[in-house]
C-alpha cells in the first residue's frame, strides 16, 4: 500500500465518483467551539465512500478476470457499491446476503442490477462456503469490504480530496476524524493526508461498546469486540481491525473516539438541521466526536468524514426526535 | 439585466458560496424514464440559494452604504442569507419579521447576528412603514428578495455553474427546472444559459393553485394569485411575478409546471432516500415536476433545482410517511 496506488485509483475514478463537497455551518462550529468542516460522503453514488473502493477495485481487475463477473458479501453499503461499480463496468455481480437483511437493502442491490443469493444465518448456512462455490464454478473475484489493497486505495481518494479543499480553506494543521469500521476510509485516508498534507492527523471514531479500533490503538495490538450487534451503527461494526488497515492506522493515526449512540442521533438530527444532508449513525460518529468530545481536540479546525447516508426512515424520525430536547447544547443526552 | 452583471457577482461569490454538486441517482431517472440531474442548492450556506443574491447585493454596495447596514422583510430563507452575508462583511443586518413567524427561523437568523425587528401582522402593523423608518432613521439599505438587479445577479450564478456542470457531463439539450417564488433564482438562471449554454431552457415550478408565474407565462401578462396562504410550500409563495423577473422570463422560459402538494413531499422523501439531501416541500417542486409530470418534457435529460432545505421535522416527517404507501412509482398519490 503506497500513495501511488491512490494517486492511480483517484486516476481511474475521475468522472465516475463524486467529488464530494467540504460543507460546514457557523451553527455547528458554535457547539464544537472551533470550525467544523464536515467531508460528506453520504452524498456519494449510492450513498456512502464504498463505492470509491467498490470502483477502485473493479476497475483495477484485468479486462478478462474483470468480465467473468465480481462478487461480495454484504448486507448493506458495500453491496450497493459493488453492484453499481460492476453495472457501469458492463459486468455481473453476485451479492450474498442475509436472508434476513432489510428488504429495501435487498431490493436496491438488486435494482443496481446485482443478482442477490440470500443464505439463512439461522439455519446456519456459511457464506463463505456459498461464497467459495461461486467463485470456482463461474470464476467469479471476491471484493473485500476493506482488507484489499485496492478498495484501501479507492477509500483514500477521499483522503486526496480532503487534501486538497483543506487547503482551499487555508487549514494546514487538523484532526481528521474518520467513521471506522473496518478501517478502509480511515487507513485510505491517513495514507493519502501523510503524503499530501502532513499537518492533518487521522483520528477514527467508532461506536462506544464496538470501539475495537480505538482500543487496539491504545494497546498496541489487535482487540476485538465482544458483541457484534444491538448498534444502530450498524454500518460499522466489526469484529476487529482489518490485517491490512491496522499497520497503517497504528503508524499514523492519533488516538480513537467512542461515541455513544445518543450522541451519534443527535449529530445525524444536527446534520439534518444544519447541514441538509442525511447521515447513517455509523456515518455521523465522526462528526458526533467533534461536537460533543471536544476536550482531546486541539487548534482551530477539526476535519470530519459523514461517511454514509443509508438510514431507514424510523431511525431517522428517531433522530429527529432528539431535536425537541436539547437540539444545540453539548454533552451526552442522559 | 445581463450576463456581464452574473459574471461580476460570480467573481464577487468566488471563495464564498459554494459551487453545489449536481447529483443524480439511477432510482431516478428510473422513475421518470430519463436522466435527472439535481443541482442541490439546499447546500448551499443557510440552506438555500438565496445565500448567492444576498451575498451579491451586499457585495456590490459601495463601502460607505454597505457599512451603514443592511435591511431585508423576510420570514425565512432570504432573512438568514442577507443576515449571514452582512455578518461575513462586518456590517449590520436588521431584519423585519412577522411576530408569529416560527420561533426556529427567529433564533437562527438572530444567532448569525442580525437584530430582529418583529411586528403584528394582526395588529395592523405595517412592515413596509417600520422599514422606511428605518432606511431613514439608520441610513440602511433595503435588500429586496427578487425584484434587484444584483439579487438577480446573484441568483444567477447558480446557472453559470448549471452550464459548466452539465458540460462535464455531456449535456447540451435539456429542460432546466427551477423552483419559482418571485422568480430571483428562475430569471437568473434563464439569463445565464442563455449565455451559456443555449441549449438547455428554464422552465419554472410552483406549488398547485400558487402557480402565478405559470399562469403569466401562458397568458402573457402578469396573473396573480387568489391567496398567499396554506401551502406547505410556503417558502416560494409570492403574490405576483416580479417586475424584472417576469420580462426576462417571458422571453426566455418555456412553459411552467404547477405540482400538487402531495408530489412535492414525495420528492422530499425520494430527495431523502435517493440522493440523501434535506429538501424543503418549496425547494422539491422542480424534482416533483421532472419525476412526475413527464408528458411535456422530451429527451434523455432534465436537470432541475433543489433550491432550499430549511423544513420543520413534523414536515419532513409528514414526507417520509409517503414512503411507505407508493415511493417508486408516477403520478400524485390520491
Amino acid at each position: 500500500m503506497n500513495i501511488d496506488m491512490i494517486r492511480a485509483a483517484a486516476e481511474r475514478l475521475r468522472g465516475h465518483a463524486r467529488r464530494t463537497p467540504l460543507l460546514s455551518s457557523p451553527f455547528l462550529d458554535e457547539i464544537a467551539g472551533r470550525r467544523v468542516w464536515i467531508k460528506a460522503e453520504c452524498l456519494q453514488h449510492t450513498g456512502s465512500f464504498k463505492f470509491r473502493g467498490a470502483w477502485s477495485a473493479v476497475s483495477a481487475l484485468p479486462d478478462d478476470v474483470r468480465a467473468r463477473g465480481v462478487l461480495a458479501f454484504s448486507s448493506g453499503n458495500h453491496a450497493q457499491g459493488v453492484a453499481l461499480a460492476a453495472r457501469a463496468h458492463g459486468v455481473p455481480a453476485t451479492i450474498i446476503m442475509p436472508q434476513d437483511a432489510p428488504r429495501v437493502k435487498i431490493d436496491n442491490t438488486r435494482q443496481l442490477g446485482a443478482e442477490v443469493i440470500l443464505y439463512d444465518r439461522a439455519a446456519g448456512e456459511d457464506r463463505d462456503e456459498i461464497g467459495a462455490v461461486l467463485e470456482a464454478e463461474r470464476g467469479l473475484t471476491l471484493v473485500k469490504p476493506y482488507d484489499d489493497p485496492q478498495v484501501i486505495a479507492g477509500q483514500g481518494t477521499t483522503g486526496l480530496e480532503i487534501a486538497e479543499q483543506a487547503a482551499e480553506v487555508g487549514i494546514a494543521q487538523a484532526d481528521v476524524i474518520v467513521c471506522c469500521g473496518g478501517g478502509g476510509l480511515s487507513s485510505g485516508i491517513a495514507l493519502a493526508l501523510n503524503a499530501e498534507a502532513p499537518g492533518l492527523r487521522v483520528r477514527t471514531a467508532e461506536p462506544e461498546d464496538f470501539d475495537d479500533v480505538a482500543r487496539s490503538l491504545h494497546s498496541g495490538r489487535v482487540e476485538r469486540n465482544t458483541r457484534l450487534s444491538g448498534s444502530l451503527c450498524d454500518a460499522i461494526v466489526t469484529p476487529q481491525p482489518g490485517v491490512l488497515t491496522f499497520p497503517i492506522l497504528r503508524r499514523l493515526a492519533g488516538p480513537g473516539f467512542a461515541v455513544p449512540e445518543a450522541d451519534a442521533l443527535r449529530a445525524v438530527a444536527l446534520a439534518f438541521t444544519r447541514l441538509k444532508v442525511v447521515a447513517e449513525p455509523g456515518g455521523a460518529v465522526a462528526l458526533a466526536a467533534a461536537l460533543f468530545q471536544p476536550d482531546t481536540l486541539a487548534g482551530d479546525d477539526v476535519i470530519v468524514t459523514i461517511s454514509g447516508g443509508n438510514i431507514d426512515p424510523d431511525v431517522f424520525q428517531r433522530a429527529l426526535s432528539t431535536l425537541e430536547t436539547a437540539p444545540y447544547s453539548r454533552g451526552s443526552a442522559a
